[in-house]
């Protein structure tokens, strides 16, 4: 059924397009004849994220289960019995979500950015920070490691606790107020260090986006590979073992709501 | 039946009254006399039109619908079956709803817009965007286009996605809190250039409020009638290219609540 | 039964702790010694108040219907069937809470009172306006009956919409919910020049108490009786003339939820 | 049956993961090196304690009710048959969950803390005020006692009656949605003079977390083993006294949704 992996793709572009524009709005709005009135902040970046996993899994949790998230979908596949063979599909229309979200964002801001690099087409890191995740200068690989694999893990338990019907999740239809509550609550957190991930799509997507349009190989080089060790494995590491806590200690075997489609 | 389009004119009322009169207030707050207590910010504008949307359809949802978008009744007419006969009453009604929420708010900031302007009955450009739409100086005619078809396409196809019984939706009586979130998150991340109108009645309504009061043929003629082809035929058009996208990926054809009355 | 009364009671009283207490936090965090990491803003008390509304109605809606409002208990009255009867008990019960919540958190910040006045037992209006409200300079008479006459039409429209059946009303036990959002709206777009009481129980009981404990016959000469024709007056007006409009255009005569108890 | 503590234990954990993680991002971003879009603000630290109240209490409601705080856990067995024998295994299991998760956040925060303070290693009383609660100076002994309680005796007020049946309680599995708005609420009113801890494990829980990391026992000695009389016992009287009055007033005696498991 190509429904599913087209909801995924829709997911995933939908959550880009609010966070990605987010991270654009509070740093563009720095620039030179952006009122005062319209100066983002963290909050805004926090609520941005909240708002585009919400919405990412409204449209279309009814069609393919709303994961737009791989290390959702390895974590479900692994342990909850979701079909290996839709794992490819899903993934891969992920990440396509977050390329295309990522360039329309890109276009909507295009001449921002240009003033922001203070040329046209100039493009540095300064800048793709605002698409993909880079972390403070000050964290050590290990702690780049252990900040996502935690955001990540506490992400995972709380998606399994509020679609567990045998524990006391929240009526149909209302699984992605709680996303946005707790995606928002990450943020401001946990969100500082490394930009929260807490998703390999959301950030390779962007990612691929930026050594497109003129980023260049600095989008993957950065810090011996980052962008794979840390927001692609650290997420994946976090959700598998977020998962193995919650079957582990919460989980009593009933049915999961999530994991129906 | 006149109590449809008397639902669509509150509806635009009440989000006119919450909208335009929390961009008076972060603006007008920085005049002298008002404590610092009292300063609003960007946070403030994105969520004070993300309540106006809800409580603007929570106030007539049950009647008309809760269209209070003239591009959201022209999509769901060419789409959906909404029946074309009714569409100018709630157009008209949805414009005049816009004109009067404007007028309620523009009596209640009176002074303060003296005060802001420099003198009695003094009224420029400058307060004309708490009430209408303008894009910011950097902004082309195509990046002013984009931007509104842009958010426009997704309020259109989280609209649809939420109120799809074939999907994930909220329980009745819920969709304004999804609208809530929904219309924050665009002001947060896409809402800075073109200040997001997304919705013709939004801002015709008070742009022909600001032509009445005082305000002059400036705001017509403002970048080659941008009221026209900016605020009114960009939020159209995306309506009606987020209803294609959804109808041909995402949609199972079930029966559409938003779509009922 | 004397449990409608005491529901009406606590209800002012929890309005009162979270909404004056916010004010309260929001200039006192101003103090020297405290950290910038804890000071408040205007988001704060806009927030605040619609966290005491939700609360306030929480805490007893079961019980009492939960007004918390002798403006909306008089348009029940008047145009609903609430039993007259009832009507002065309620009122009263409602103006005991908002001067008891409002002693609870006159104890809670004494000493940061103490410090922002600059003295042991000083008590001017400039904090005495962190109870009850007064309107900023430049207003005049006319403007602030309007301000608060038009927001609490306003509030009053959207309880009649989110408690009509034959409307669009949320789910049982969430319409404290709605509210959170309403007045939290309503503070950001119109709460600035008068400070949006809306509800004479809000601002006479807290005022009371600051006529008590060393704030003087100030609170009452203050601008001609300030106290009585703007947060009393008004918000009776704008309740009954907003009860008017629901009923005439909007209502269709199904039982009212709101107005069970 | 361990689940029930082990759900208590989680619940604490992740209550703390956010907030002290919030407490820790919101001072941390200071320091020298982390852009001014990533500064928090106190609205950050409200938030963040009630997301973690509203996912701590999600986690785990369906398997032990979701008390997450001793001092709700004592209220509800003294006065509403909550089995004593379980208390014990739930009050330790709670405090452990505090313990670990502060340390999973000191974990996460470890550099910065470091550059923070000034040097490795060093650990003073400012940054102990991330994880425990301490009043600020000009607070009275009978001022903090007062404040916590007051903040408490309203949480525990609110929480019996948005969990009984016979008053207006929000549908099943949205009881968190209430506590995200009444936790932030209560950090935005009453929260700046003792930190609202409100919880003897949110508190105790990370201050033995402190003691053990390299604060020494300057947290325990400070203003008088501040640590017991304040954030412990206040926090249990005002339980104490908010569910008496709450019984005594409002309650019907209804069997209680909250009590159940």
């Amino acid at each position: 059924m190509l429904r599913e992996p087209i909801a995924e793709f829709a997911g995933v572009m939908i959550l880009i397009i609010f966070g990605v524009g987010v991270d654009c709005q509070v740093v563009l709005s720095t620039n030179k004849g952006v009122a005062s009135s319209q100066q983002g902040s963290y909050l805004s970046i926090s609520f941005g994220w909240g708002v585009g996993t919400a919405m990412g899994v409204w449209v279309g949790a009814g069609i393919s289960g709303g994961h737009i998230n791989p290390a959702v979908t390895l974590a479900l596949a692994t342990w909850r019995g979701f079909p290996w063979k839709k794992v490819p599909g899903y993934i891969f229309a992920q990440v396509m979500g977050g390329l295309v979200g990522a360039a329309l964002v890109y276009a909507n801001y295009f001449h921002a950015l240009d003033i922001y690099e203070g040329g046209r087409g100039v493009r540095t890191l300064g800048t793709a920070s605002l698409f993909s995740t880079y972390a403070l200068p000050y964290m050590t690989h290990v702690s780049c490691f252990f900040s996502e694999f935690l955001a990540t893990a506490v992400l995972m338990i709380l998606v399994l606790a509020t679609t567990d019907g045998g524990n006391s999740p929240p009526p149909n239809g209302l699984l992605p107020l709680v996303l946005f509550i707790l995606v928002f609550g990450l943020g401001a957190s946990l969100g500082m260090q490394t930009a929260y991930a807490m998703n390999p799509a959301r950030d390779l997507g962007p990612r691929l986006l930026t050594s497109m349009v003129g980023y260049g190989k600095a989008v993957y080089t950065f810090r011996n590979q980052y962008w794979l060790w840390c927001p692609i494995l650290a997420p994946i590491m976090g959700a598998q073992i977020g998962t193995m806590f919650y079957d582990a200690f919460l989980y009593n075997g009933e049915e999961n709501k999530f994991n129906r489609p």
